[in-house]
C-alpha cells in the first residue's frame, strides 16, 4: 500500500468500507430489484443485466477500498498543508490513475468509472452520483464503518448501533425536484418504520463527536502535529505537501516519515511536546452550543482577556471545522408508499434528533504546561 | 425461591440487582468516604465505623436480592389483579417477614431494616430512604440491571451503556430544601463532567421503551394474559389474588401454575389466543406523542369510528400507564464544588435529553384475526 | 407454534438453525458451484438449475425450522417416556405431515421432500441424505447454533467459536468407498488448511458438555423431572406419551402443561424437590474417564457401598447416555486437491483433538438433602 | 512515556497488566487472607498489616505498569540487537532507576523494591519472588492481558477465556521441596475444581501461538524488520543498541525513529520489502511437531535441496525460539485440602492439555517474490 505508516488502521478501515459498501449494495438490490435496476439505468429485460450489476458492484468495492488512498500523514490534520484548494480526494483519484491503473486494467476494470465514484469527474452521471452516495453520503459505508470501528478499538460504547438492522433497513427513495414523471433523483435512505435505527446512528455520531473526536486532548494534539509538521517542512525547505503534479514525491510523505522526523528532533517545540507527551493544557471551555448564548460569549471574552498573555491556542469548533464530520446531515426516510423521501428530522416520532443535528460552537483556551 | 415459574429470569435479574447495588455502594463510599459516612449518619471517628458500613452494605444486598420476591405471575401485567391498592412491594415485604425471617436472623440480619429499604415502614428514616434510592430511585440498580440484561438476552443494542463508566461516575450530592446548614437531603447522581453517561442511560431507557416494552405485539399479549388470568380466576372462583393475610395461598400462584391452567384450556378465549399465537392485530397506531397534536387526535377519532364494531382493544399508553417505567425521571448531576445537585435536563450541554423525558401518549387499535 | 411452553427458547433455536443452515447451504454453493450441483444431481447446463437450487434451499430452511417440532416437554429428558423405540424425529415428521401440510402445499412445498431431510423416508435418496447432513450430521447447523446460543444465554465463554470463519471454511468432499469413478458419497467438511476451526468446534463441544450439559446439578434435575413426569402420568392414568397415532393428544403435552401439574402438586416427591429447589446432592463423582482406570473403579465400588442405604440415584454418563450429543464424532477435512476427505483426528497438526473425541465414563452418587 | 512510537499499544497493554495484576492481588488476599499474609511475611496481628499490604499492592502496580518500559523498538524482534546477553528487563530496571526515581520517591515508593519485582536484584527475597510471579510467571497478569487484548484487537476469538472466572479461581499453594514444616514456597495456581479454566488458558495460548504469533507472514516480517534494522545500524555506524551505560542514547531508539529511517530508505533491501509490502513468500512448511516425525524430516531435507539456490530464509521455530512465549509452562492446581500444589498436566480430568504443552518444531522455507 501507499501509506505504510498508518496503513494498519487505515487499511483495516478501507477493507471495512469495502465490505460495508458491498453489503449495502446487495441489500438494496435484494430489497427492491426493479427500482435498483432503474437507479443504475439498466433495463429489466436487458440480457446482460446480471453482468452489469456485477460490474457496478465491483466498481463500488474498488472505489470503497481506495477512496482514502490519497490522505496525507495524520489524515485530516494534514489537509491544511495542501497547496491551496486541493482536497485529499483529488490525490486519491490521481494516485489511482497513476499507480493502480495497470493492475485494475488487467482485471478489466475501467479506471475512470472507479474514480467517478470518488469525486466528480467528466464521466460522472446520475448513476455514478447515486453509487458515490453509498461510499460518501448521508448514510455511507465510510461513516458506518468508522463509527463502529473506532468505538470497538477505543473500547467505548458510544458509536454502537446494530449494523445488521441498519443494512436491512436501507431502501431506495425517489427524491422529487419537480412535478414531471422523471423529475426525481434516487436517494438512499432507511425504511420509515425503522426510523429508530436512523436516530441510533445520529446519536452514535453525536456521541463519538462530543466524547471522542472533539475531546480536548485529541484536539490539541491535532494542533501540535500540524505545527510540528510545519516546522519539519521549514527545515527541509518546503511550504506545503508536493502537489498533484509531483505524486511520486507526495506518496513518500507517510506517517512513518513524519514520525521519524519528530523522533529525530526536527519537529521543533511542538514536536518536543508530542515526544514528551507534554501537550498544552485546556484551561477554559465553553459549552457545546455557545453561539446563541450571550452569557457564554461574555464569559469567553473575559476568560480570553484573563489568559491574554499566556494562551498558546484558541481552538474554535464551529460549523466549518466540523464540516467533514457531516454532523448536521439529515437522514432520508423512505416510505413504503411509492418510495417517497421524507426527512428524519421532520418525522413526528423522531423528535429526539433535532438537537443532535445542530452544529456545535465550542471554544477552548489552551496554555503551556510549566 | 418462591416463584419457580419465571424464577430463572427473575432470579437472574435479582442477582444482577444485588451485584449492581453492591458495586454502586462500594463506589460511592470509595469516591467520597466522608460524605458517604455522613449520609449514613456514621461519625467519622466511630470505632465501629467499618462494621456499621458492612451492616448497611449487607442490608442493601439482601434488599436488592429480595425486592421483587412479591411479584405475582407475569410481573406488572398481574398487578391489576391485586385487591385494590395493594402493591407488589407490600407482598415482597410480607414474604420476607414471614418466610425469610428465620434464615436472616440466623445471620444476624435485622429483618425490619431490610424491609425498610424496600418500602416505607415504621423504621424508615433518612438513612434508609437514601439507601432505598440505590435499589429503586432515579439511578437505581434495578433499572440499570434490567436495561442491560434485557437488551443482552433480546440480542438488541438498544439498552447498551457502559456499566463501568456509569458506576465510576456516580457521586453523592446534597439537595437543599432550605438555607440552613443542615437543610438538605443526600441524593445519588452522577458527576457533572460525566453528564454524557446520564444522557446515555436516558437514551437507553427511551429506546427500550419505544422499541421493546411498548412494542405493539408485546402490549397486546399483556392484555391477553390479563384477560386469560381473569377467566381462570372466574373458573376457580376468586376475583383477585389472595391478599396479604393469605400469603400461603398467594405464593402458590406462580407462572407455572397459571401457564398450566392456560394449557389445560382454562384461560378462555384469550387463553386460546395465547396458546395458538393468534394475538389480536394492531390496525392503527398514533405517533408517540399524539396528545399535543390536533391532527393526530382527529385521525384517531376517525379510525376509532371506522373500527367501531370490530375493535377488541384500544390500548392507551400515557403517563399513568408508564409510571413504573419512570420514563420522565430526570437524573441528578453532582458538581465537584460542594457536591451541589443540579439536573441533567437543565444542563446546557445536555439538550438532547429533553425530548426523551416527555411522557408519551400513544393509542393503538386492535382487532381480532380471522 | 405447536409447543408454546418452551417455544420461546426452542423457537429461537429453530430460527437459528434455519439461518445457520441457509448460510451453510449458500456458502457451499458459492465455494464450489460445480461440485455442489453434482451433489444435488443437477446438471450444470440444466436450464432450471437456479430454480432447483432454490427449491432445495427452501426445503432445507423448512426442515431446519421444523426438525425439532416433535420434541416432548423437557426435550431429551422426556424422550424416555415415549412408547418404546419411538424417537422425537418421528413425531416431528408426523406433526409436519398432519398440521403443516396445508400451509406448506399452499406455498408449493412438497411435504415428503421436507420430511426426508429430517429422518429416513421412502423418498430418501443420496441428495436428501446429503442435505440432511446440513441439519443433523457431523458439522450441522443444529449443533453450531446450540453451542453458540447456549453459551451466549448462559453468559459463559465455553462454546465460543467464530461462526463466520466456520461457515466460510466449509467445503464439499468426496468420500470414497471403492475404486470406481462414481464410488463416493458427498460429505460436508472443512478446508484442510482451516483445521483449527474444526479443533475449535470440538473444544467448544467438549467444554459445553463437561461444564454445562454434564453439570452435576443439571443432571439431577433431569432425573427429578423424569420422575415427576412419571408421577403425573401415574395420576392421570397413562404410562407414556400418546403415540404417533394420537398426535392430537400428544401435542397437548407441552412444558406449560407439565409445569402446571408440578405447580398443582401432582409431581409427587420429585415434583416437590423441583418446586422447592431441594434437589438431591452429589456426594461422590468419579473422574471424567473412569472406565479405563482401575483405581477409580475400586474407589467407586467402595463409595457405592458407603452410601448403600442412602443414595437415591447413581448417575452413569457413558457412551450411550451421550450418544445424542455426538461427542465422539470426528470432523471431515477436505483437501483442496480433488476434494478428498480425511479426518481431523488423523491430521498431524491436530493432535489436540484426540482426547476430546473419547467417550466419557463418569459416575456420580446422589443422596437426598435433609 | 519513553517510547512514543508504539506507546499507544504498549502503554495500553501496560495499563492492562497493572489492572490485571491488581485484581489478582486483591482476589488472592480476599480468598485466603491468612495464607496471603504469610506469603508476604506479614504477621496476622501486626498493627501495620493493612499498610504493608497497601505498600506491596502499590509496588506490584508500579512494577506491572513499568515492566516493559525497557523494550527496544519492535519488542522481541529487536532483542537480538542488544549487546550480548543483555535482556530487556535490565533496560526496564535501569530506566526506572534513572528516569522514574524522582517521581516514585516523591510518592514514597522504594525504587529498589519495585525493580526487585521485575528482575532478580540484591533486594530479591522470597516475598519479591512470590510477587514477581504475579507479573511474570506461569499464570501472570502479563500473559493474561496480552492474550485477551491481542485477540480483541485482532478481532479473532482464539485467545478468549473468562477473565472474571480466571481471577476468582486463583489461589495460593504451598509447593513443598522437603519434609520440614517450612520446606515450601508459595505458588500461585488455580483451584483444582476450576481446572477447566486452566485448560482454557492453555488452549487460548496454544491457539494464539499457532494461528497468530507463528503465522507465516508475521514471522517473515520479524525477519525483515531485524535485517532492515541491521542495515540502518550499518549506515549510522553502530553494531547494536546502546548498552546499559548509555541509557540516554538507548531511549532515543523508538519505533518512530526506526520507521522513519525505513521510510527514508535507509533500511536497505529488507526495508524496501517492508515499505512495499513485498515480503518473502513461504513455499514450504513442515507440520507443527516435525521433530519426532522421520517422514517430515526427510521431506524437509528434500525441499531444502529443491530451493537450495533460491531460499532467502529458513525459519525454524523450536523450543528456544518460543521460550519467551512460555508455551510449555504447566499450570499449578491448588487443592482445597491444605493448599497443596499439583499440576494441570497430571490432573486426570485434564488430559486434553498434554498435547498443547509440547514444544513445537516447525520449519518454513521462504523465497523472494519476483
Amino acid at each position: 500500500m501507499v501509506y505504510p505508516g498508518s496503513s494498519h488502521t487505515r487499511f483495516e478501515h478501507s477493507l471495512g468500507v469495502m465490505e460495508m459498501g458491498t453489503r449495502m449494495f446487495d441489500s438494496l438490490y435484494k430489497k427492491n430489484p426493479d427500482l435498483f435496476l432503474e437507479a443504475l439505468s439498466i433495463k429489466p429485460k436487458d440480457k446482460n443485466r446480471e453482468e452489469q450489476i456485477k460490474k457496478y458492484r465491483r466498481n463500488v468495492r474498488i472505489a470503497a477500498l481506495l477512496h482514502d488512498v490519497g490522505h496525507s500523514p495524520f489524515s485530516h490534520a494534514g489537509e491544511e498543508l495542501f497547496e491551496s484548494s486541493i482536497r485529499h480526494e483529488q490525490y486519491s483519484v490521481e494516485i489511482i490513475r497513476k499507480y493502480f491503473k495497470d493492475i485494475l486494467e488487467k482485471g478489466n476494470v475501467d479506471v475512470e468509472q472507479v474514480v467517478s465514484l470518488i469525486t466528480e469527474t467528466e464521466q460522472s452521471n446520475s448513476v455514478s452520483i447515486f453509487l458515490t452516495s453509498l461510499i460518501s453520503g448521508q448514510l455511507d459505508a465510510d461513516r458506518a464503518d468508522y463509527l463502529l470501528r473506532d468505538s470497538y478499538h477505543l473500547g467505548v460504547k458510544y458509536g454502537v448501533f446494530d449494523k445488521d438492522i441498519f443494512i436491512e433497513s436501507m431502501n431506495l427513495g425517489k427524491k422529487r425536484y419537480g412535478e414531471g414523471e422523471l423529475d426525481f433523483n434516487f436517494e438512499i435512505g432507511i425504511d420509515k418504520k425503522a426510523h429508530f435505527i436512523g436516530e441510533n446512528i445520529i446519536y452514535a455520531r453525536y456521541l463519538m463527536l462530543t466524547q471522542v473526536y472533539f475531546h480536548k486532548v485529541r484536539r490539541i494534539y491535532d494542533y501540535h502535529v500540524l505545527e510540528a509538521t510545519k516546522e519539519v517542512f521549514n527545515q527541509i525547505g518546503i511550504s506545503h505537501y508536493p502537489n498533484l503534479e509531483n505524486l511520486d514525491d507526495y506518496i513518500k510523505y507517510d506517517d512513518w516519515l513524519m514520525l521519524g522526523y519528530f523522533a529525530q528532533g526536527k519537529g521543533g517545540k511542538h514536536g518536543e511536546k508530542i515526544l514528551n507527551r507534554k501537550h498544552d493544557k485546556c484551561v477554559y471551555s465553553t459549552i457545546l452550543f455557545a453561539e446563541a448564548d450571550k452569557d457564554e460569549k461574555d464569559k469567553l471574552t473575559r476568560e480570553k482577556k484573563k489568559y491574554e498573555n499566556k494562551f498558546t491556542k484558541i481552538d474554535e469548533i464551529n460549523s466549518s471545522t466540523v464540516s467533514f464530520y457531516k454532523i448536521t446531515d439529515d437522514i432520508s426516510l423512505i416510505d413504503e408508499n411509492k418510495n417517497q423521501v421524507s426527512y428524519l428530522s421532520k418525522n413526528p416520532d423522531s423528535k429526539i434528533v433535532n438537537e443532535m443535528l445542530q452544529s456545535p460552537s465550542l471554544t477552548r483556551i489552551y496554555i503551556e504546561r510549566e
